[in-house]
């Protein structure tokens, strides 16, 4: 049985999307972070950095978002969503699943949170740098879908495009969000019309995407 | 065989070490940053993003650091640096390399390049942001270590800890350098007094820590 410590579309989304996927049995705990749910004592005791996604695995707290996905997929082989890791494939797969975790997600980090990396004197420069450090990211993504696609993987769907498809969503609101990407919004488009993602939608209540 | 291709003391350097450790064949092609050689179109063939590492598997190129280390001590698992995939400390393992790629090597990435977040004019704050930033991550990582350490995964070495070495040495010149925490000190000091850090200082010409 795995629990799920959430907020609507945040970072845990992408979690609780491959949970639907490989059909397991969880229970979902909502982390108010307007209210500053993920800071209090209790919450810390399970994620000491304060943010969502927690996971409990058999009971014990697991934390980052994209060790998650990288997990639940490699401990469920009959789904396919991870190359195995005596793969040819497998190296490619874990700089996709790196690249998002540490060129990516920071950059959404740094608009989502402007304040974080200068002050919030300098909040709204910080914003304005995003947005097209963000575009530039999906230049090199939607060329290598161009290239090598549909997925990043090719022709194997895998953890990674879920993944991406949060991202993508994360940018719906910027002046030129993701899905302005041709291949990126086809890969996107593709994950939204899975059964998965109805269930999702409807247990976060994300009303809009 | 491997080749990789590194900077001194870069995010390569962990990936290097690596090597080393694993007694793997390989060879060095060494990335002049400061001349640019990562933005010629021959390198961003290899790296699309322009960043040292890029490795060479049996000819194919590929990066991230945290995703081949990761990938070359999967696929080395006599060496025992990483837990394998069906073991119960798998997902804290990802978790701590998806939280050091994630949350901790973005804010060097601060550091080094503070106009990237914020514009040339707002670099002197990003830089003065970064440290306590940086501090607050070893304040937890440190308090992990005493309570669990003193490796990252209690008492088993694993990729992560020269990750996390790397990580510490890259504080080195800043006004509270990791090796302040004594935790953090004493992981990285036993790292550096192994053979492998002897081989790698000199082969890389890392003339200070
Ligand atoms: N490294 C973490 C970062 C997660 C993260 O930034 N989560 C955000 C929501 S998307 C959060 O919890 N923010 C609340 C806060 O920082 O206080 C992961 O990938 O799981
Ligand atoms: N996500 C990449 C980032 C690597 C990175 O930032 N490398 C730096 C050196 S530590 C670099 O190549 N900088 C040159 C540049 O950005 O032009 C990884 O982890 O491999």
């Amino acid at each position: 049985m795995h629990t799920l410590y959430y907020a609507p579309g945040a970072a845990s989304m992408a979690v609780h999307w491959l949970l639907l996927e490989l059909g397991l049995p969880h229970q979902l705990v909502s982390v108010d972070l307007e209210a500053g749910e993920q800071k209090r004592p209790e919450y810390l005791a399970l994620n000491p950095n304060g943010v969502v996604p927690t996971l409990l695995i058999d009971g014990t707290a697991h934390g980052e978002a994209a060790a998650l996905m990288l997990h639940l997929a490699d401990s469920h082989p009959g789904a396919g969503l991870a190359p195995a890791p005596d793969s040819s494939r497998r190296a490619e797969f874990l700089q996709w699943m790196f690249h998002m975790a540490n060129a990516v997600q920071p950059l959404f980090r740094q608009w989502w949170y402007p304040h974080e990396p200068a002050g919030a004197n300098h909040a709204d420069a910080v914003r304005a740098h995003a947005e097209p450090r963000i575009a530039a990211e999906w230049d090199r993504l939607d060329r290598h879908l161009a290239d090598s696609g549909p997925w990043l993987l090719g022709r194997s769907l895998s953890a990674a495009d879920f993944y991406l498809a949060m991202l993508v969503r994360w940018s719906r609101k910027m002046q030129r969000p993701g899905t302005q990407w041709s291949h990126l919004a086809a890969l996107a488009g593709k994950l939204k019309s899975r059964p998965s993602y109805a269930v999702l939608r409807d247990r976060e209540g994300l009303d809009e995407w």
